[in-house]
């Protein structure tokens, strides 16, 4: 029905703890202007609400099907592509996109029929560090200098505005992207990292009272990869060996 | 000044009867973000108002700046390039542009010192015919099928957004952003994929024997990222942790 079109099936938009009601409604108009019409809310401070609807105009449906969920690991427990939006400067450089080369991304993982979350930080402060560092990359909306702090639901605008604009001109070239193992889920990544973790632990090359920045740095290496399934099988059990080889050596 | 900067002078964003005030604060806001500053109001419904400012946040300098007038040719009357937005399908077609394209024309006019006008109309229906043929040309904001009417505040986000893309070679500076750390070397990602075989032998997980595709899988899988020196050091490290485990085992 032309009226619930759904361009994107699969693409996510996803609001980290949203503080006004009125943001989430402006988010879903948004939305569903642009053809989207996933929305995830992570502990919404107000949800549903009057301000939401009215905000929306006719894109109410978005809200009504909008899925509430209490972690951002549960919002993105079966992504396979996520893009976090984030302000300029971190200490750790990510590997970061335009909106428009975000919107290629998300284009050419939506046509191989991956599962795609965006995610827009809080209002008053953003992403946290262990949040973006869930992304497979950071998207930055470029700003004048005066004033660099979007508006939530115009984040949301522009971003959803750069996808449409890509879909539009999506050709064969992405057809031929094929790969040959579905992309890992981002449930199956952070047991990856579990595992990592603990096993660099058990061989003493990681503190977890002296991080430094290893645990980073690794997320940030194997996220830029974005790893298919048998990928991440390899690597653990590459990881299950190194503990098998601990543990006999304690017997 | 920093914070005052305007990135445009001379170009104009100009609201038509906005009945909504919060529409008015939240494109003083967008425009700020994508560094424009100079926003003209045709009577407005309710001007200043708090609601206004309320949504502009840190751009309440634009709406005080703001020049109220009475008509649309006062507003448009040293305008020397006129873009109006419109709805898809008029009577009589006009020159029209995409958003991107809109930009650029904007962006060409600026840089030749020409006074330029954008023109939004009516939350509820937008510019009459009359006032859309006194513009050079229509911009069109694409938009999914199922809901088509972009909210003014929104409109007035894509098109400041696009002309401060158009203005900046975002692109060119996006794809060659810093990185803090060097690439590694061939030769340095070579030893490490000697380093990892050797260690995936010792524990048994490969036989080059049978190798089937796992250091191809592993290759592919490393080469994807163009890891950086201190990510190669990072691995490696953690390769002769396993090797001196494997050996205090032997012993």
């Amino acid at each position: 029905m032309v009226a619930d079109q759904n361009l994107f099936p699969g693409v996510r938009v996803v609001l980290v703890e949203p503080s006004h009601p009125g943001n989430i409604g402006a988010s879903a108009r948004a939305m569903k202007n642009m053809g989207l019409k996933e929305l995830v809310l992570v502990n919404p401070f107000s949800f549903p609400s009057p301000q939401a609807d009215a905000r929306a105009g006719n894109a109410k449906d978005v809200l009504s099907s909008a899925e509430v969920v209490s972690s951002i690991d549960k919002a993105l427990e079966d992504s396979q592509l996520i893009i976090g939006t984030s302000a300029r400067s971190r200490r750790i450089s990510w590997p970061n996109l335009s909106p428009k080369e975000c919107a290629d991304q998300v284009v050419k993982s939506f046509a191989i029929g991956e599962t795609v979350s965006l995610v827009f930080g809080r209002e008053s402060k953003g992403l946290t560090n262990n949040e973006l560092q869930k992304c497979h990359f950071h998207v930055n909306i470029p700003t004048g200098v005066a004033y660099s702090s979007l508006n939530l639901g115009m984040a949301v605008q522009v971003i959803c505005y750069e996808i449409l604009q890509a879909m539009t001109v999506v050709n064969d070239e992405y057809a031929s992207e094929g790969w040959d193992i579905p992309k890992a889920t981002a449930s199956s990544i952070e047991y990856f990292f579990s595992h990592l973790e603990s096993t660099l632990i058990d061989l003493d090359f990681h503190d977890p009272e002296n991080p430094r920045q290893l645990m980073t740095r690794l997320r940030r290496l194997f996220n830029r990869i974005r790893m298919d399934q048998m990928e991440v099988n390899i690597l653990r059990g590459f990881l299950s060996k190194i503990n098998d080889l601990k543990k006999q050596k304690k017997k």
